[in-house]
């Protein structure tokens, strides 16, 4: 079996925002030599998300202004007793379960298994700051 | 280490409506004769959703109403900017993010290492035209 | 390749808390003897979910509180279709879905490839009884 571990450094200049990582992926990908395996994708934050979905501006606009209905900004440690430990971020830690921590890709014939519109993105929920992303690839 | 990938070729005539493709999944892990490993099963559309959870018609019925009032179709390019591409599945792919893409199960001893109630549904949420599920199977 | 198939047994006294179950899946991870491979943790029940986020009681506060008003509690059969079956547990499997059944870790260097702050958590969204979570480790 082949391994290989890779580690992106994001650093998103918004509080929120969605980056196509699929371009880094697909290289550790080939790096690794697997032809056939899994690649697991995942943030090592639990503010922030790695998802697969579509690469379209207009959908990552939905996205945002979905997220912030669903799990609202909110630095009030009135509001969310995460605050109280002095953080503002509560609501990123609620955006990332919906958008979910990592993905699994297939890997067939050396390249990543993916339907026509399938990216892989990192979403953040609270950014300004370095953070990683962990790609691991297993196979043969 | 041995691997096998399969395509399920899905085609819904509603909208949105669950299927519990566990029969073909089980079927792709007997094939590959992996006795221990993992199994990976992931819509390879972003529109459409992988997931666990109890084969009951109306947990169904709520699943589609709740989806509905989280996430529901408005197919107005002022509602979704998704939408001003000319689509009106925006509120498809927001439905997919709370189901998930993909599920990851345990093969043991030849067999999907299962609770008494976990069966495996695709989740169509823009249905009416042909998609796919892979299946991979890794291990030995 | 190497594997290793654990089952921890969960009794949750109360109908919804988080768990940190983390000691518990290093200990599988060491006793796989495994360097370099993945680590699959899910709930083997559907009204249960495992997921990575912070160990912080303030959070799991606003976690409880959240999912409470997202997929709210409501023993009645004319609210959730599923309740007809003569349970009363419909919105614990919508919770669950919010928060996932799954993760899927790396392991490097024969440990967890963990973030600073990434730790595992056992769902319960319909306790006390007991349920189980398997892990299942593969690599080499």
């Amino acid at each position: 079996m082949k391994s290989l571990t890779d580690y992106i450094v994001m650093n998103v200049p918004k509080r929120m925002e969605f980056v196509n990582i699929t371009p880094q992926v697909a290289e550790t990908v080939r790096k690794s030599g697997v032809m056939e395996g899994i690649c697991l994708v995942n943030s090592m934050h639990i503010t922030a998300s790695v998802f697969i979905n579509d690469n379209e501006r207009g959908l990552h606009h939905d996205f945002g202004k979905w997220l912030e209905e669903l799990a609202p900004f909110n630095a009030s440690p009135d509001h969310y007793h995460h605050n109280r430990t002095g953080e503002d971020n509560a609501d990123a830690h609620l955006k990332r379960q919906i958008m979910g921590r990592e993905v699994v890709v297939a890997i067939t014939g050396g390249k990543l298994d993916f339907g026509p519109w399938e990216q892989i993105f990192y979403g953040e929920f609270d950014g300004k700051r370095n953070k990683r992303v962990l790609v691991k690839v297993i196979g043969e």
